[in-house]
Formats: structure tokens, sequence, C-alpha cells
């Protein structure tokens, strides 16, 4: 939050900021900024940004607890548009909603959108546990959990040896959903495992 | 991309686009389009906007053929702002890069921007083949990839039966690693294996 970006406003002093979900990657909203707004979200490590209705400083979440802490601000090739990086404390839209764009082409979802999706099922589950529910069962059962994972990579590495594309999917899918599944019996997420596939990513001039 | 939306454009008749990948979730671009760029989408299912430097339509990637490929078109909540999430022929900034979204904070990536990047490492190694390369290696033997990933499996199933968080991270890590490599040796990758997923997701009413 500290990199040095000079921001071309516009006429009336603004810029525009994408504002997107620092670990999904969701696009949470659109928004504006002036300049005492980004002063204040590096000082504060919030989002502030300036509302063009009010014609005011907006501290976003001020009033509904749901705030954004900025985990990185980027800036486009000609200067003229930020993006947001954030950690939402709640709910992005005024209506309740995870994100304002909640309107238009939303099924079927992006590939990138599926795994989040899937981590905050599993957390529902976790919540509600609702009877019959597999997850849960899983949930419940760190041994069952564990072999279940052991069995699905047994089936993906036949399927990968010898059989269709169509099985390789459905197998890898198995496993992925299994091992999400023994992550939240945990406490663990998906981004919790990403920091340790970062970590470990060569950096200029390592060897892979 | 049929969706009945109403498009809130402002007084010089143009409403911003957010473009998002439809398979990372990498925020390219934000761009302008007007009610003719819109319509011209719709019927090519390519990318159109507006250019407010050029003052003209702009059919993005018409020059350079890095064009866009819409897959969904979503509004948000109060109809001032789009969302394209786009296949992309290639890098959408005219500098070349992936982004337009290249300066500022860029390190630690976004957990979500983890996975994404290590298939785009694995499909470098995959056509550079730098000797020494553990991921070469793997790729090239498929007895292999499968037994790692079994291995994996069966210490990811011990660390989350008895041993530390740090510990199942980075065992889920190697699973997810292994996994991502198996699926690169058969020419999938992760945004299929999310289609999969997608498709046992439980509709309204259905059980878990």
């Amino acid at each position: 939050m500290e990199s040095p970006i000079a921001i071309a406003y516009d006429a009336q002093g603004l810029v525009p900021v994408v504002v997107q979900d620092w670990r999904s990657g969701e696009v949470l909203t659109l928004a504006y900024a002036n300049a005492e707004a980004i002063a204040r979200t590096r000082a504060t490590g919030e989002l502030h940004l300036w509302s063009r209705s009010r014609g005011e400083l907006w501290h976003k979440g001020a009033t509904s607890g749901n705030t954004q802490a900025v985990r990185a601000l980027r800036l486009d090739c000609d200067g003229d548009a930020l993006l947001a990086l954030v950690e939402p404390a709640g709910p992005a839209c005024h209506t309740g909603a995870r994100t304002c764009f909640f309107s238009g082409d939303l099924e079927p979802p992006a590939p990138h959108e599926v795994l989040p999706g899937l981590e905050r099922t599993l957390i529902a589950r976790q919540r509600e546990r609702p009877e019959g529910s597999y997850t849960v069962t899983l949930l419940d059962d760190p041994a069952l959990i564990g072999a279940k994972v052991e069995e699905e990579a047994e089936e993906v590495a036949r399927a990968a040896r010898e059989e269709t594309d169509d099985r390789v999917d459905n197998e890898a899918a198995d496993v992925l959903y299994h091992l999400l599944v023994l992550l939240r019996s945990r406490g663990r997420t998906l981004a919790d495992v990403a920091a340790v596939l970062d970590g470990r990513r060569p950096r200029e001039g390592s060897p892979s």
C-alpha cells in the first residue's frame, strides 16, 4: 500500500476504483475516489471513497460496519483507474448482496468463482448442519475425510494413466471437493494454502 | 448474454465496463461503452467499447488480434456499471501486459491469483522444458505424477488427523501442486474441473 503511483484524476478530481475481493477475486463494486479519499485509505488501511450522489467523503462501511480492509492498490497503464483489493467485513452492496454486480448473466458462474463458492457452501453446511448432509458427515469424522481424499487421489491417478478426459476432470473434482472439506474440518482455507504455494514460487533467477 | 438489463448511461451516453478474465478472475481493464458498443457486443459475442480518446467505436483487439470473447455481462445494483467476463485471445493491455493493472502493490499476489499463476507457470515449463525441472520430470511420467498425488494425499490425511495447521496447509499445497501437474499432463485445466464441480452444485431445494 506504499508504492508510489501517480494517479491521473479526471476534471472533477476523481478516479474510478474497481473494488475486488482479495481472497475470492469477485468484483464487488465500481466506485470513485478523490485524492483525500486515497490519502485516508493509505493512512487507515480501510477503503475510503468519494460519494458522487452525496458529494462527500465516504468511509466505506462506516455506518453498516461492513468496512473493507485494503490489501493492495494497483493502478492501470494510463493511471486513470485504480484496482483496490480488499478483505470485506460484510456484504459490499447496500442491498445486502455480497457484490453489487448481481444482475444479468449469473449462470453458469465463471470458473474462478466455483472454488470460492464451494468454500462458502461448506461454511454454511458446517454452521447449519442440515440433516443427511454428506459434507457434515465428513466434517464430523477426521479419519473418514482423510480416507476419502486418499481414495479419490488413487482414482484420479488411475484416470490420468488410462482413462478419458471426462474421467480425469471428474476424479480431480472429487479430490478438490474432499480436500476443501478436509481443510474446512481444520478451519483452514484455500487462501491459507495459496499463501504456501506462493511462498514456494520460483523468484527471479531461481530454479523451478 | 441475453438477460434484459437496463443500463443507466451517463450524460455522455457512456457506462464504465470492468473487464474481468472469465477463467482466472483477474481484472484486465476498466473501459467505457455506449449503447451501440453494447449492441455490437451482444450481436457478435466479442467485446466492443467506446474509445474516449479517439472518440469512436472500438472493437477490442480488432487491430492486435487480441479480441475478447464475452461470456457474461452483469450490471451493478444501480445500473451504472457493467462487469464483462471475457476469454481474452491475448494480452488485454496495449503495452503487451496480460492486464492493464500492473503498477502498485503486486506482491504478494492476492490468494485468488495464486492457482491461475501456477497454471501459467506449468504451461511455461511444459513449453520451455528447462533442464532439471521437477515439473518437467513429472509431466513426462504419468505413473510418477499419479503416485505423487497419492503420496501427498496420504500425507495431508495424516496431517489433518494429528498435525499442526501449518503442516495441513503445506501438505494441502503439495496435493494441489501435484494435482495441477497431473491435469496439465493430460491437457486439462482447473476451469475444466470447476465446470464439473459447478454441475454438482445443489440447486434450489435439492439436498447437499
